[in-house]
C-alpha cells in the first residue's frame, strides 16, 4: 500500500459563458498539487500550505482539501488517515477553481491509498462537499473539469453525471488572469434570484446550439451560441476593463470571450491560429486600464487530474 | 413551371420538456395539406379550409398559412400570387403545431412554383410570418421541425440557425391529445415572466444533459435529464389529469412525460417497446378522468415538410 502519494489537479474555467454551474472545462497549464501521508488514525492534518496563496486555513474542516479528505474518510469508514501538503499553483479567489483544485488532487492522491479505489463519481462527491466550504454550497462546475480534464457537463448534485463534450480540437482557449481579486462569495452575491424569461430562452438557445455545435464541429455555431445574456452583465462591474478586453478579444477572432467562474479572470475560445493574437490583445487592452496579468492558451483536450509521484 | 402543388407539413411537439421556445420534434403521423394553385396576380386568396378544423380566417392577412405566402411573395418581390386550399389534420389548439404546418405546408408547396427555390431557412423566416399571426409573435420551435423533420434545435430568431439533433433509433414517441381546447395565448399568459436562478440552472444542465444523451445514444442520461422543472408546473393546471397521466407513463416505462408546446396534448418518449404499453397507461389514465383521447407512437426519425404532388 503506498504511504506517501502526491497528486495533480489542474486550474478550470467554470460557467464557460452559457453554462453557468453545469459547465467547466480544464486548464492543464497551472494547477495544485497535494502530497499526502498515511497517518494511523482516521484524521486529517495540514501539515504545510504554500505556493501562489499560503494564508489558508490549516484547520481541516475549514480547508476545502481537508474537508473533502474528511468526507471521502467517512464515506469509506476508513481505518487510517491523511497528513497533507498543498503546494498551491492557482491564485486564490481568482476564478480559476483553485478550491477546487486542491480537493480534487487530496482525493485523487487518498484514492492512490485506499484497498479498494474508488469510482470518479464517489471522488467527485467527496471533492464537491470540500468546495462546499469555499464557496458556501455544493457545486461541481469546477471539480468536474479540474478531475475529469476536457469540457465537462455535470447534471445534478446528489446524484451528479458527468459528461465529457468533445469539443473540435483547433479550438483553444486562451485565459488572461488580471492582479485583482474577486471573492467567490461576492461574485454570487451580486447576482439577481431570477431570471426573466426571454433571457432564458435566449441562453438555452445558446447553451444548446453550443453543445450541439461541439458534438458536430460546427465553429459557426459555435461562435454563434457562445454568448452569454444573463451572468455576464451582472458580473462584468466587478472587473474594469471587462468590455474592453472582451471586444478587444473578439475584434482579434474570438470565438467568445466572457468571465470565468466568478472572476476576474477572462477567457476565450478561438481557433488555435489566432490565440497569440487573441491572447496579446487581452492583455493589451488590460494593461491600458492599469492592470497586469498572467495569460495562458491552451488546447481543450486535457486528461485532468492525476497521481504523479507514489512511494 | 408548376401550376398547382400539393404539399404536406407533419404535426410537433414543442418544447420538448426541456427545450422551452427551442427545441420541437416532428409528428409525421399527422399533419396538414396545403394546395395551391397560380394567380396571375401578386396575392393570396384563401379558396376553402376543410378538415379537422374549419372555422379559420378566409383572409390571407389574418391566416397563418396566408401571412406565411404574403411574406414569401414579398421577400421575393414574386409577380404571381396563390389560390389556397387548406385541408386540416391537426385539431385546433392542441399543442401539436397546427398553425405551424398550415404555413410550413404553403412555403413548401410555394416553393416548387418558384423560378429560383429558396433555401429551407429562407422557408422558415416567411413561415415565421405566418405562425406570428396565431401565437402573437415569431417562433421557431413548431415550425422548424415541421419543416425539417425528426428532432430540431432553433437558434435565433433574427437569424434563426437549425440543428437537427441525432435520437437514438429505439427512442419512440407517443403523443396523446385529449379531448380539450387550451388557446396558445392563454398558455403563454398563465406563464411567470420570471425563473427562479436555482431553477434556471437545473433546467439548462437537464437540457445539456438531454442534447449530449441524443448525441452519444446515453439513455441513462436522456432518461435523467427529461424533466421540466419550469413551465410544466405552470401550465399543468390547464390539463385536468396530467398528474395522474404523466405518473401512468412513468410507471410504463417512459423515459419521461410532459406537454406537447402550450398543451393540453401530452407526450411521451420511450423505448420502441414500450410504447403500446406507454400509450394505453396514458390513454386510460385521461379516461379515469372522463376525457377522451386520440393518440399516436411514431419514430423520432422523420423527413419534414415535402410536396406530395404538382402538375
Amino acid at each position: 500500500m503506498n504511504q506517501v502519494v502526491t497528486a495533480f489537479a489542474p486550474a478550470s474555467v467554470a460557467n464557460v459563458a452559457i453554462g453557468f454551474d453545469i459547465l467547466g472545462f480544464a486548464v492543464d497549464a497551472l494547477g495544485d498539487h497535494v502530497q499526502l501521508r498515511r497517518l494511523p488514525q482516521p484524521e486529517v492534518r495540514v501539515k504545510a500550505i504554500r505556493g501562489v496563496v499560503e494564508d489558508l486555513p490549516l484547520e481541516a474542516e475549514k480547508n476545502t482539501a481537508g474537508r473533502a479528505l474528511l468526507a471521502l474518510i467517512e464515506s469509506r469508514d476508513l481505518p487510517f488517515g491523511f497528513e497533507m501538503e498543498i503546494d498551491k499553483g492557482i491564485p486564490l479567489a481568482s476564478g480559476l477553481g483553485g478550491s477546487a483544485a486542491s480537493a480534487v488532487a487530496a482525493v485523487v492522491a487518498a484514492n492512490a491509498m485506499l484497498p479498494e479505489p474508488m469510482t470518479r463519481i464517489e471522488l467527485l462527491k467527496a471533492a464537491m462537499e470540500g468546495e462546499a466550504v469555499a464557496s458556501g454550497s455544493r457545486h461541481a462546475d469546477n471539480i468536474s473539469p479540474s478531475l475529469f480534464g476536457g469540457l465537462v457537463l455535470t447534471v445534478g448534485i446528489d446524484h451528479p453525471r458527468v459528461k465529457q463534450i468533445p469539443v473540435p480540437a483547433q479550438i483553444h482557449a486562451v485565459i488572461v488572469h488580471p492582479h485583482l481579486q474577486v471573492p467567490t462569495k461576492q461574485a454570487r452575491a451580486i447576482l439577481s434570484h431570477t431570471v426573466h424569461l426571454s433571457d432564458f430562452v435566449w441562453q438555452t438557445a445558446n447553451l444548446a446550439g453550443f453543445i450541439s455545435g461541439c458534438y458536430t464541429d460546427d465553429l459557426d455555431l459555435i461562435k454563434a451560441s457562445l454568448e452569454d445574456v444573463i451572468i455576464e452583465k451582472q458580473r462584468q462591474v466587478l472587473i474594469p476593463g471587462f468590455a474592453e478586453v472582451r471586444a478587444a478579444a473578439l475584434a482579434s477572432g474570438a470565438l467568445g470571450c466572457s468571465i470565468s467562474g466568478a472572476g476576474p479572470t477572462m477567457f476565450a475560445l478561438c481557433l488555435e491560429s489566432d490565440a497569440a493574437a487573441v491572447r496579446d490583445a487581452m492583455v493589451d487592452a488590460f494593461r491600458s486600464q492599469g492592470t497586469e496579468t498572467d495569460r495562458w492558451a491552451v488546447s481543450l483536450r486535457s486528461s485532468g487530474a492525476r497521481v504523479v509521484s507514489s512511494t
